[in-house]
């Protein structure tokens, strides 16, 4: 099982074509927005992803609020290479004393994701999906033939 | 000039020590404590810094509130190669629209650096330090003489 290093760090936005079109101009990057509703911006070491807020809290738990002032509106992300790695991770997050607040589970995005909090209520989302694969160096890309 | 890509993210945490070991246990990582009052976790592509919540909030700014309603907690940084580079990627992050929260300037640590919000109000920092140099896929690691 690889480190769990920190692959995609997700920003909850509230208005995602001003957000994606701003990270554009910063970045200096284009910007994938061929998915519905979620920007990815595919950097170097560790992807960029815009999600609404609420979208991005509803995944977590229908339990997160849906505004900034109760709920950090980040998370990051460690993608790992199989289903049985999610379930590993999450485990080891929970013997660390996490609060796991979504089960590995099937996504609807075809994908398996699970998530927990740290000790200041950090969200981490340890996710597989059949559409990512990783660089020899780590880093996550899109599978060519996705 | 790089691509201002994010070489660290810093969790603002209420016991340094807890999410130290937190840290440790999941990521599976010797977290690195030589420094004072932060932890670093080298990973690849994107360490985590784990840093009081109040000293993160004063390092952006006076203004920034010190508590977890008002502030998300957690900083995204780009390491830039020098203190020219610190300086472009501010000002093109201001013609986007962001707003600078702290012009560049040297740092208590030794080092050069500003922020700016972005639409949602996320907090990046763009920093120079002499104590860094990067690899060549561009992940950031301690010189070895420093």
């Amino acid at each position: 099982m690889k480190i769990p290093r920190v692959t995609t760090i997700t920003l909850g936005v509230s208005d995602l074509n001003e957000s994606t079109e701003f990270y554009k101009s910063v970045l200096g990057d284009e910007p994938n927005t061929s998915y519905d509703g979620v920007t990815f911006i595919e950097l170097p070491g560790a992807w960029i992803s815009l999600y609404p807020l609420e979208n991005l809290a509803k995944d977590i738990s229908p339990d997160v609020p849906t505004n900034q002032r109760e709920f950090s509106g980040v998370t990051l992300a460690h993608n790992a290479q199989s289903r049985e790695d999610v379930i590993s991770i999450i485990e080891r997050a929970r013997s660390a004393g996490a609060r796991v607040v979504k089960e590995p589970q099937e996504t609807f995005w075809g994908g398996f994701s699970g998530y927990f909090a740290d000790p200041d209520g950090y969200y981490w989302e340890i996710a597989w999906g059949p559409m990512f694969e990783f660089t020899e160096n780590g880093d996550m890309k899109f599978k060519e033939d996705a």
